[in-house]
């Protein structure tokens, strides 16, 4: 058994300082092994050009990557952190994953969303588990828009994730539709914590974005149904305990295995 | 623009004749481009040997592949019609696929589910399109429990299914946590054909079996929205317009085209 702490907040746009206090905040006093934030937590969403996100992004020397690594030492959890990653050049929508011991990785968003695809780097991290160093429990990571690609969740489900936490900033409920078939057809938890709020930016041609975040943060069964939900506009920490142990057997009846009834020879792409 | 019929009805265990005029009485004054009618519709579902499957099998010189053929050419449709199929010593859990110039095809269910794993061959067709001979659509076909798995509805838009056909015999409502996002992942119409009422069947060890089939058939959007569905336990044809063309631009923004922002390389399994 473990608890899982999924973090919704409306993130300042450009304030890292400010979102990493606001952040520490709403986590003093919880006890908890994984703590999942929003997509791009550090810095909020709307960027623009690839030069403002280029000017936001942190190598893994970078102000926010010391902070998630004090915020796992601290709570000795497992922190899983949209923030804009720095690397040879590249810029990436990424999700950094910091360990109590002071390790630390970075997942790089796979398919990127809207205005994203000029501002970032495509990932090129591609999907991964990581164990929890205290906890019997391997989480995947994926980031907003992949949620609308079976193939990722399927990829972390293929690497034995138990747990797929997924940072988010989602701006419809669409993903309702998709997100509770990545727990069911995986057997495993499915962890979406979302941003709430607003952000109005000007774009290049004078005309202004407002992009209002949908919230509704929630932690989903290995079964597709919601465990607890945050509403749309709440800065809410939900915690919850689970046992990742119970996603291992993918048996669905005594005939059926999830996994070892899969015949990829007859699939395509 | 075309008409699509889903026909939901109870079988009656073991009466083929008797299911054929069922599935003719219903469809009797409907006008229809497209037919989906449920898993092996012409024998009922609950089989436990495979010594049983081997007796009710059909060859496609078989009664039913005649009915449907003359089905399709009275129609002028294409049917889609589940049957037990026998082929080369083997027996499968089958969608035949007829058309009005008498062209039959067959989808052979890749994913077996429960107790049909004792009574027929894995399937070994793959998945494929039929384009429609007399509209511009292309139909794929998967059957019933292949809806646990993305990668058929995947292997089917990547092949370019405007709509997929799912002849079903669902005896919970967990797929309606999964076939939505079929149709919503892929972009296309998912035609969910089930069938209702219950069949008790006794087991080997002298035990009883009874399925309740859940009914509720349902043509969803592309969207991922229920266009219409049936109750639970009605007789009844579902007759819908609709407009395959409509998923052919995999776009869902200006920046977002579904399959073209795939990133296979990425993929596991």
């Amino acid at each position: 058994m473990l608890n899982i702490s999924l973090v919704q907040f409306t993130p300042v746009w450009g304030n890292v300082a400010l979102n990493l206090q606001q952040i520490a905040h709403l986590l003093k006093d919880v006890q908890t092994d994984i703590i999942v934030l929003p997509e791009l937590s550090t810095t909020g969403y709307s960027f623009i050009t690839r030069e403002e996100t280029i000017t936001a992004a942190e190598d893994f020397n970078g102000q926010s990557i010391a902070f998630f690594k004090q915020l796992a030492k601290d709570h000795q959890a497992m922190v899983v952190a949209g923030f804009v990653e720095k690397s040879a050049g590249n810029v990436y929508n990424a999700a950094l994953i910091a360990l109590p011991n002071g390790e630390v990785k970075s997942y790089r968003k796979t398919h990127l969303f809207f205005r994203e695809k000029g501002c970032f780097n495509e990932g090129d991290s591609g999907f991964f588990v990581v164990e929890h160093p205290l906890k019997d429990c391997k989480v995947g990571i994926m980031v907003c828009n992949d949620w609308r690609y079976p193939e990722a969740a399927r990829s972390l489900a293929l690497l034995g994730a138990d747990v797929i936490a997924c940072p988010s900033n989602l701006v419809s409920d669409v993903w309702r539709i998709g997100l509770p078939a990545r727990a069911l057809e995986n057997k495993v938890f499915v962890a979406v914590t979302n941003r709430c709020g607003t952000e109005t930016r000007q774009l290049e041609d004078g005309s202004t974005q407002t992009l209002t975040f949908t919230g509704g943060s929630v932690l989903y069964n290995f079964t597709g149904e919601p465990i607890e939900q945050a509403n749309k506009t709440e800065e809410r920490v939900i915690t919850l305990e689970i046992d990742p142990l119970l996603t291992r057997d993918k048996h669905f009846n005594e005939f059926n295995d999830l996994l070892n009834d899969r015949r990829p020879a007859y699939y395509l792409g």
